[in-house]
């Protein structure tokens, strides 16, 4: 049962937008333009980024959206995603090279921001990551420390069918998050 | 230095903001709504939940604005700042015993959503929170863990001269987060 009356049945982030929509509009914006604005990294990469920093931070309401987010929009669908968040870390991750070296700052942004060091950085340069994608990288991975505190610290409540998330996904890819 | 390439001096998150505008827009809007909106918890205290949490996070750069924030607007200056982020615990804080307890739970959301008690919940409630000053403790504890993460992920600079954070506040003040 949530922390606070939400007046409203609605899982997870959902029930928090209805009860403060002040907040809500910032927050929609900023899921927005880091997982679908233009971008040189695909939103199927973004949404995993998202998707490995939640199951990190064991928030199963954001991990279980986001990795069904990301599995309707990667060319490996639901078993790229779990071989990724469900694997023994990033090293192994069947991903280009690229997106690998991000994760592993993603990663580090989950310990904490003074954990990511220049080798990574540089790692992520090497093959083949720009500034922007460094940046975004770093922001996705901290906004879901954000998402992810938000929705457990006030104690959501987390659908356990998968078709739940399966039907959040088909209308986050046709609609995006601002709908 | 900073992680990439921001073509500016600016130090902190401001840098970051001149970096990437797009994900700028939703990020003040976002503090400024939390930090500045109509609430009943002040202006003060709220800076002062920022505060606690980026110490409890080490982060330089967040940790020293938001002091000097939190100092500018509550009626105990800097002092009592001090005593709240420098003491043993917040037990002891020198604040109401609702804003104590509200700073409880901001503590138990920057370990992890999940660390969140029913009991701390019940305390604060206790002491007089209401579910809005409850559900903005917690998404204002969230946030900044987002914002330390964002800014100490990407190595930004933060200033050593006290000064610099005292002339931030009194624009923050004035003008507040979008200007």
């Amino acid at each position: 049962m949530p922390h606070v009356c939400l007046n409203s049945d609605e899982p997870g982030i959902g029930g928090l937008f209805r009860f403060r929509p002040e907040t809500a509009g910032p927050l929609t914006d900023l899921a927005e333009v880091l997982l679908r604005g233009p971008n040189s990294l695909t939103r199927g990469e973004r949404e995993l980024i998202a998707a490995y920093v939640s199951s990190l931070n064991q928030c199963q309401f954001c991990h279980s959206s986001h990795a069904a987010f990301a599995a309707a929009q990667l060319p490996g669908g639901m078993t790229q995603v779990r071989e990724v968040c469900d694997g023994g870390g990033v090293e192994q991750a069947p991903v280009s090279a690229k997106l690998r070296a991000l994760l592993d700052i993603a990663s580090a942004v989950q310990e904490g921001g003074l954990k990511v060091t220049s080798e990574q950085v540089a790692a992520a340069r090497a093959a083949g990551a720009t500034d922007t994608e460094i940046h975004d990288c770093v922001l996705i991975a901290a906004a879901f420390c954000m998402f992810n505190r938000y929705v457990d610290g006030l104690a959501t409540v987390a659908p356990d069918d998968p078709d739940a998330y399966a039907a959040a996904a088909q209308y986050i890819v046709e609609h995006g998050y601002r709908a």
